[in-house]
């Protein structure tokens, strides 16, 4: 791209002037649009937030629920939102599981009297393969079948998959233009994939990482089982490995695996989400909530998954108070922990929200997520209670005039978000942002999910749009989440 | 991100059957749907615009108009256009500059007895320092005057001028959203600072790199002087080096740089525009134009400038012939020389468009270009003289049901692309492929703009919104443009 002639003039004023087109119902008055415009000019020119994910990546790192590195994350968090001049800040204690995942994994593909490394990671919540080689020993080998999926098992049998270690080797469609919906169409392999092969009698199971690329990382992930006895050890293998074990089975159906992995699960232990909120001005007990989750897989510095959510929606407070804005509504900020392996945080929070209704009336109008990622923001998914979901996302849609400025055209029905899901019954107006998906599924749950990942302004804008959303229903929320006393009870 | 529950159904089906939602005018009809999902499902699954990529930048490198590479890449593109199966290729000779940066440059801080180096490059087309040192050698050393755009000059005159360095440190402005507006409020620093600064007296000239980033890598781009007597040496500096003299001139105005650059311009040398075509169907002689340019700066692989651009418009060729499409008009790829420093290429075959028309009436109706980074595609920007630009644009917004299901949300007027630009005043139809800006000039003429910095994915979603815009203006051409033998006479 050559230097001269194209471009706008880059006057800033012109571009919220531009946007303020034609709207019917809740339209954009001329506040709205400075204060939209003031929540980017702040998060892309004064934000914490790239600051706080390089302290939360590099000084803290990886922060599986349970270890070291998440006590420290709460104790980080806590901090920084004392910091932001947050009217209160509490830990609310949370009892998560603790897998640890050892100083072993190892797999080896043996044929012809070669054997070769494999790139592999046990999947979280997976036992080991201690004392479970045919020998007694810590090693599982045995030949491998190859499968596409939960159901090719049923079909196969237990003649055939008996004694077998199993690949699930479906890939994430590549034609899908969403690259979540190409991940939910994998997932169960690596969710349920051990339990299901234990049913058949399958000693141990490697999945394909969900990832698009073709590369080498392997990416780890919860799983789960089903039952007492159908716990045999899962690992993620590379895309690559994946790849090369499918055609080297073809050549070689009597090549053998060899699995080692030391991880295990250890006792529950406590742990803590961590809130902090701004009183609102007008309606101090109707609570806008705004979060992420503190907690990572433990393999990298789970910088997109989900430093950005956190280090964005403790920008959020941030920016009220650096702008001197007083929220209507209670501004709160929740990091969840454990979002990864089991939710526990969420549910904890979930429940206390409930219970504070019960006894004081105070409830949650609505709560904001960022858990896709730090990198562009295309607009957001409105969940929520029929009647809920409706309106919030008639409220969004009839500011789109003013919010395709910015780049934000997604305003559809959809999932918002598995930590703020919980409140969904509750009657809340659920938000969650929604970036660019294109390369989350290239670092997801992968030890290249380091800082270097994340862009600054595509996180600041992520920030800016967080901001600016809460602000506009703050200022506009529908009735019925401001008036009717009893829904979701 | 957790694994279970949330995303959509994984159906591709799905997707295309539910963006086909009520159009008024040039309404989608069954087969424009299908074509579409067709166009991405190829480009998704099965396109060579990323080996093709991987090959461009690996295996050919930098190739600077007048550089041995240049003329590789041209041999490079013709064939890769031969192998996709054009009904024709051929070269279009080019005069173009030839400009060489020479085996050094470098820049040093002197200041209270100690020096240090500073990340600068020679500006494209930069005179060097050869003999303009106070003792007649190659190194100039001077005190440092910091401005912060051309206008400065006038006010501070020619005593604070004469015999000093001036060092533009303009940032590029953060809070606008679009980083192509931000560019074009810096970019006159680079383009004029040292015509301008030489009308003073000044040595030569520092120009901070037009990147947002505050990191260490000096951004090159093009300059150029107006008369003789203007020419003194001009290069760019990092953003950090210029923010770190900033501040260092505030403690020590008197500090000095000297500079050495062994850049010098070289008498013009032929080179060529690849072009490749598809015979259209049934108006032969009306021609849909795509391209990029093959050229790019000396000192990285040109991956998104304009690797990509060029990857992504042989590809669209290549789509028509994997999927057995005919297009009715005749479609061709155009790979532009030296739109870098001069534009020489476009200059050229906009004058070889003119003269067919004059000769035979074969005239074009359309041109796309790509040349802002292989980043995801967020739409379309439309240019044109007036009443083409018009229906260009109704036509493109129409279709807006179906295009925002794959992400394509921008149907704005606005400059498509300096190459195809020269094409305007011919009456043609003018498309620019707007990506998603966030991350261009993070890479923008500076040595990391390499095959790293492109993902695969968001190379290939641009690649189908190009073979699905096309399409359906191949099939749906405006009647202005098909029928007006004389329009742009």
């Amino acid at each position: 791209m050559l230097c001269f002639a194209f471009g706008t003039p880059n006057a800033i004023k012109a571009q919220s002037a531009s946007a303020n087109q034609g709207q019917e119902a809740f339209a954009f008055g001329e506040s709205d649009s400075t204060r939209m415009r003031m929540a980017f000019d702040q998060a892309l020119s004064n934000s914490s937030a790239y600051p706080n994910l390089v302290e939360l990546c590099t000084d803290i790192g990886p922060r599986l629920s349970g270890s070291e590195n998440a006590a420290r994350a709460v104790e980080w968090a806590a901090e920084k939102l004392r910091e932001i001049g947050c009217d209160s800040v509490w830990l609310q204690a949370v009892k998560v599981p603790h897998w640890v995942r050892g100083p072993r994994e190892k797999a080896l593909l043996h044929a012809k009297g070669q054997s070769e490394e494999l790139q592999v990671c046990a999947l979280g919540g997976s036992v080991g393969t201690w004392g479970r080689g045919a020998d007694g020993g810590n090693r599982i080998r045995a030949q491998v079948v190859e499968v596409f999926g939960l159901e090719d098992l049923e079909a196969m049998g237990r003649e055939r998959l008996e004694g077998k270690i199993v690949l699930y080797n479906r890939p994430m469609e590549p034609r899908l233009i969403s690259t979540f919906a190409a991940y939910s169409g994998c997932v169960d392999q690596r969710g349920s994939g051990a339990a299901v092969a234990a049913e058949f009698g399958a000693l141990a199971v490697l999945v394909r990482s969900m990832n698009l690329r073709d590369d080498d990382l392997p990416h780890t992930g919860v799983m789960r089982y089903r039952q007492t006895g159908d716990s045999i050890p899962a690992a993620a293998i590379s895309t690559r490995d994946a790849s090369m074990l499918s055609r080297a089975l073809r050549q070689n159906p009597d090549l053998e695996i060899s699995l080692e992995l030391s991880c295990k699960n250890l006792p529950d232990v406590w742990s803590a989400n961590v809130i902090g909120e701004i009183r609102g001005s007008v309606h101090a007990d109707r609570i806008i909530a705004v979060g992420g989750h503190l907690d990572s897989w433990d393999m990298a510095q789970g910088a997109h998954d989900d430093g950005t959510g956190v280090v964005q929606s403790m920008a959020v407070l941030e920016a009220y108070r650096q702008m001197g804005w007083r929220p209507r509504h209670t501004l709160r900020c929740v990091l969840w922990m454990n979002e990864e392996n089991g939710a526990r945080g969420a549910r904890v929070y979930a429940e206390s929200v409930a219970e504070a209704f019960a006894r004081t009336g105070e409830r949650h109008v609505m709560a904001v997520e960022s858990d896709r990622g730090g990198f562009t923001p295309r607009g957001f998914a409105v969940d929520g209670l029929p009647e809920v979901q409706a309106e919030g996302l008639a409220r969004l849609r009839a500011w789109t005039g003013e919010l395709n400025g910015y780049g934000l055209h997604w305003a559809e029905p959809g999932h918002a978000g598995v930590d703020i899901g919980f409140l969904k019954d509750q009657g809340v107006l659920l938000l969650g942002l929604v970036p660019d998906s294109q390369r989350y599924f290239d670092y997801h749950h992968a030890s290249n999910d380091r800082i270097e990942a994340v862009n600054k302004r595509e996180l600041e804008l992520g920030t800016a749009a967080m901001v600016g959303m809460i602000d506009l229903f703050d200022r506009n929320m529908p009735q019925t989440l401001n008036t009717s006393e009893d829904q979701g009870r």
